[in-house]
């Protein structure tokens, strides 16, 4: 039973008023920030911001990047992406400066064009994706884009509940594809297990063109000294003779500059061949004057996991003081629960059933802006309304103490008018 | 009558001889050139290299360009390509690196979401573009890629054959698009005229949702002091209420650098609309730090100008080469029919029917590598086999002199064994 369930009604009633005390008083502040998106914060900008001082354009191979050609890339900048995404460096492909539009693009592609030889999925019709939920907002905009059905797998602990993913895909032929962020979860943070990542290499498919989109977000973005290990799910691949079915994802976006960075895919020879047929009619070639920046600027896997450990000395105290606080004001209550993550951009909580929406409307009335409740499920449909995403990286840390602030009286708040109700 | 075939039978052998002698010396110096692509010369780099320098990310608006959001992109650019394309700026959208790629994803998005309301062109099925040849071999292939139909129009002096593009698309409800670089023309450097543009504007065509993919690739391109004036197509069109009709394409990759700089649309604000659906769910925000440094580089349209400027005084001596040796080579001799473009990247050559891949590839055993034969066509079938495509800007002023001389060698070459074959 939770906290405010277990007071008798005058109690309640008189927390009621003192929180909404609480929050008139905080509106009078006239706050106005963003926690809706994973945005770095200004103090992570700066010390990525020398990577302006790069000014080489000769590539290791001798190729003057300023002009065109060189349509793979700067393959040193891809054994970069091989050690980042733990996959052998003949798979990576490197793209523009987004691997959303990467996963797009291949989407895209696969309506028209089908996969490793399959119909065109919008010949095909009836089109599904797995979403493992709550879980990345983008990607389920992807399939709503394309009018593909989503079919919510809910997390647990360790992953997408496998039980269900197994059951489903070998039964259903028009299941074409997972949605999966295995590492520090957008937006739990949670790390799939040894088992998940072995389930999902032996997975058998009805639909041979279905395949598994391993969105490596947060590949290594730790912000804690025990940072989780994701079993290398390629290599499982490989063991099974599975590799056809996996195309996997990152990005330098949240290591160097957001939306100014280098995307990567990594898969398979096979799909590597569709891909090119693709980009090679798609564009002359890609951006490698910032491929050059960014290898210039990184130097090799050793510089970018420095990189990676400053933006974790900066990352830390936000997640601590955001964690901290929610443990002193709902530790024990049952009026929130969370976990605590390793990695990853985000805090995600379950409020109490039907809450979630209003949590984020009264922290919006009040001034500080949520990603919004629902967001994190397909088509923007929380079943249980509970869960809510805080992006505690792209404000300062005053602003983070205030809005967290503001947050556990909302979610108090909202819990009690709740409990009145019942 | 040509030159060859004015001749008789032991004159045109003796030539013949002569000129096989010359080739082999020319084979002996051990040439390995390339005039396949329309790319910048590395002086032309030289000149955009201090792009490097710029390290502003703060937009005019005030917008830290370093993270993400502002989808749109840096407005003070699209004023700057609004000015270089001759539209209103509120028709311009800002994308990425690569104009190629705003074309090829519009196409891709045509066959799954259709244009306009109208049906996905995949389900429609049979649909077909018109293809003015010689033209631009990557739309031709983007064509292929989706397996769209391409009919060719013969181009004349003053654009496409205009008589032949008007009924057929008002007859045939599958045409749903035509390809144009109205200014400077790939290959033939030809601006069409302020009738075929009229005419444009005033098309009516069978099928609602068809497109004209104006890529105005060359739009400043100048290389002569009395540049070409092209009529500006989106006027016309809003006199005509029929600015939904044509999307409208240029970049500046042959302004700074190639592959690294920003591209552009420009079109109605109902295409805009469908668009941004489309770019809202392909990726968050593109590339602003690149937006950034081009609007730093650049400033405005008068720096713009002054960087082409620059261009064209690098461009000018290697046109007037090829130029004046082909007319010295070939004036009155009927082997050879080209037009003296005043911008653009191409000299664009006419052999006698039936020599064009021959040329090509006695120019490749000599050293010196073209654009294949036929490359300007739809499906790369030159149906007299006489089109060449030659790119003098990539190769230093030396080696254009061999190339060139290498190349006279070749069509006189190819003419005389076709002469003396018949």
């Amino acid at each position: 039973m939770n906290q405010y369930a277990a007071m008798n009604r005058m109690e309640l009633q008189a927390e009621y008023d003192r929180l909404q005390e609480a929050y008139r008083a905080f509106q009078a502040r006239g706050l106005k920030l963003d926690m809706s998106r994973g945005r770095p914060g200004a103090d992570q900008l700066d010390i990525s911001t020398d990577i302006l001082d790069v000014k080489e354009y000769i590539a290791p191979n001798g190729f003057d990047c300023r002009n065109y050609g060189m349509p793979h890339g700067v393959h040193e900048l891809a054994e970069i992406f091989a050690q980042m995404m733990e996959v052998p460096v003949d798979t990576v492909v490197l793209g523009g400066a987004s691997s959303l539009n990467m996963m797009f693009d291949k989407v895209a592609d696969a309506m028209v064009h089908g996969v490793g030889g399959g119909a065109p999925w919008l010949l095909q019709g009836g089109i599904k994706f797995l979403c493992p939920a709550p879980g990345y907002d983008r990607h389920f905009a992807i399939c709503e884009y394309f009018n593909i059905e989503m079919i919510t797998i809910p997390m647990t602990e360790s992953g997408p509940d496998m039980d269900m993913v197994e059951r489903l895909v070998s039964a259903d032929e028009k299941i074409k594809g997972i949605w999966c962020v295995p590492k520090y979860s957008n937006p739990q943070g949670i790390t799939y297990s040894d088992e998940t990542v072995r389930r999902f290499a032996t997975l058998k498919p009805a639909a041979k063109d279905f395949r598994i989109f391993w969105d490596n977000a947060y590949c290594v973005h730790h912000i804690s000294d025990t940072p989780d290990r994701l079993l290398p799910l390629y290599d499982e691949c490989l063991k099974n003779g599975t590799e056809d079915m996996v195309i996997m994802y990152a990005s330098t976006s949240k290591i160097t500059l957001p939306g100014a960075g280098v995307a990567a895919m990594a898969t398979s020879p096979k799909n590597q061949a569709w891909d090119r047929k693709r980009t090679g009619t798609q564009r002359v070639c890609p951006d490698k004057m910032n491929m050059m920046r960014h290898l210039a600027y990184l130097k090799d896997f050793d510089g970018l996991m420095a990189k990676m450990a400053d933006h974790a000395r900066l990352l830390r105290p936000k997640f601590d003081a955001l964690c901290t606080k929610l443990e002193a004001e709902f530790g024990g209550s049952g009026l929130l629960h969370w976990h605590r993550p390793n990695g990853g951009y985000f805090v995600s909580v379950d409020t109490l059933p039907g809450c979630a929406k209003r949590v984020v409307e009264l922290c919006a009335q009040g001034g500080v802006k949520l990603t919004g409740a629902g967001a994190t499920y397909p088509y923007k449909k929380d079943p249980q309304d509970t869960n809510i995403r805080l992006a505690p990286t792209g404000i300062g840390m005053p602003e983070l103490t205030e809005a967290t602030e503001l947050f556990c009286i909302c979610v108090k708040l909202a819990s009690a008018e709740r409990v009145l109700a019942e």
